[in-house]
């Protein structure tokens, strides 16, 4: 990584750089989820509000910076991403029973599955809704391309709960459909957008699918380091039987009598009080987290190093930037 | 209703006028399930082959005859329909926690609610980009609109189950939103790929409109009637408290004691095995039915009206026999 003498900035001079097309995204949103049906607008409020980071969007609004795009369309796209990655989020929790998410109830927690279920759907619909009106047929193209990964991945997630023969192959194959198709689109489009030539549409689209695999690398770790600032309890992977990578990195390590461990918690999901315990301390022995975090690192490192063609600029610090956080941060 | 003299086809005799390109909307179909990822190739099998009428891709193919279109879009975007609504049967069936439809167990019955939710995020993506690959800017704001539109009626039928203050109108605009839009989308955009007039896809909107309220009024009036044939068990929309035309008739016409009944029974879903008997005597007191089925019997006639600018033809007559059938079927 280039890191050598770079200063980085942090989250909220990120933010700086784009809060005046940031506040038109947020008005975007509430605008497009209206108040025709008042559960739609308090379950929407309620998770859009909960102080997510709006990485996604902001991803948008600075590779349409790094480009030079003068329109708006980046706006209602960004707010489009935005839209899909929270219906994304209602359903998960729902898959998941999740109590928490970034430190607030879950949606399906308050206003039950059904809704969640239900208003994902809205979002989702209105998602596409936004982009037919502000995209050309090639955004939509991405765009549409990206759901249809996502919701494969997500398939596919769930293929694998509770299997312990999952491979690091399919497991790099999850995260990549599931979280990194989104940021890959979120970051091309704006090279369409702006009309650059196919290599700048690639190393944006090359930049956001390695973002995404370091971030999704980096909250697997985190679900087994969480902190209180995490907002989610730790160790949510484990009593589910999902399979990340420090378990996978675990399992191929361990001996009989580990593989038999793994076999009983994750596989059969008879877990006891003590078990979270002991996974913690195979996970230890074999640095599975320190694995993790630096192959997270890896794909940061080549996440800026996609962006090199660029010019240096104010937006292209921010985005190497966001790379450093996403494996850096502790929640 | 213009019926007289008039000889109705039945609907194998439309499947017929239509089977060619039935039969490759099918393949179209399978090919977009794909089998990379085999949960979703045998969920979207199971829902996809059990038996469903096609009765929403069957008037695309129709109204594209209607239209003299001449080219294969319609073939995909009718493709696409399905999609769209196999995807809100996956997820309806999961808020309603159905354990039949059409008579065989419902996907999240065999698979479970979690893969239902998301091959049905997975069909409703795939549709996306059917429609994105073969549809004009103007045929993706119809369909982006009409899956927006659904959502937004699904969820405000979620929030009026169990509320005995439904009104006819609240319901009107349920059924409006959650079943009559994507119809009357599958209709117009017939009008739109063959280049029509305003007032010719204006009329195959109000076809599709009107046929998808007849329809779905039958629906609801065949939960209180159902027979065996119909696959599912009678009496599912009072067992959930689900507020439909029936029961809506029935409230506003009840005595005091009867109130009583239906709040018990409706509204705090306190419900002992004699109550659906009950209810059935109350409708049937209080011609619910009938009501309901000479309504439905309204629109159909409505939807075939709005045909009526466009010359005789094969292809209307069999979109005529559509709605009279949506009226007069027993499942």
């Amino acid at each position: 990584m280039n890191s050598i003498n770079k200063i980085y900035l942090n989250i909220a001079q990120i933010q700086e750089i784009v809060s005046n097309d940031l506040k038109k995204v947020n008005s975007i949103i509430i605008e497009n989820i209206g108040n025709e049906v008042p559960m739609i607008s308090e379950l929407s409020s309620h998770i859009l509000a909960s102080g997510g980071k709006r990485i996604r969007p902001m991803i948008t609004l600075l590779t349409s910076k790094l480009c030079n795009y003068k329109g708006d369309n980046h706006l209602h796209l960004a707010a489009c991403i935005e839209f899909i990655h929270t219906a994304t989020l209602l359903h998960d929790d729902v898959i998941d029973e999740s109590k928490l998410r970034r430190g607030v109830a879950t949606a399906n927690d308050i206003f039950g599955n059904k809704t969640s279920v239900l208003v994902g759907d809205f979002l989702f619909s209105r998602s596409f809704e936004l982009m037919v009106a502000n995209g050309s047929k090639r955004i939509l193209e991405v765009l549409s391309s990206a759901s249809s990964t996502i919701a494969k991945g997500e398939v596919l997630q769930l293929t694998t709960v509770n299997d312990c023969n999952t491979s690091r192959e399919t497991y790099m194959r999850i995260i990549t459909s599931k979280t990194a198709s989104l940021f890959a689109a979120a970051s091309e489009i704006s090279g369409i957008l702006a009309e650059k030539e196919n290599n700048v549409k690639n190393a944006l689209s090359t930049y956001g699918e390695k973002l995404g695999i370091a971030f999704q690398l980096t909250d697997d770790a985190l679900d087994y380091i969480g902190s209180e600032n995490l907002g989610k309890e730790i160790g949510d992977d484990f009593k589910e039987g999902k399979i990340t990578l420090p378990v996978i990195i675990c399992i191929e390590k361990s001996d009989n009598e580990e593989k038999i461990f793994w076999k009983k918690t994750i596989e059969d999901l008879n877990q006891t009080d003590l078990d979270l315990g002991k996974a913690l301390a195979l996970i230890k022995k074999y640095n599975a987290i320190e694995e993790t975090i630096s192959l997270a690192n890896q794909f940061a490192s080549e996440a800026i190093d996609a962006l090199g063609t660029f010019p240096h600029s104010e937006a292209k610090l921010a985005l190497e930037s966001l790379a450093q956080i996403a494996v850096n941060r502790t929640k």
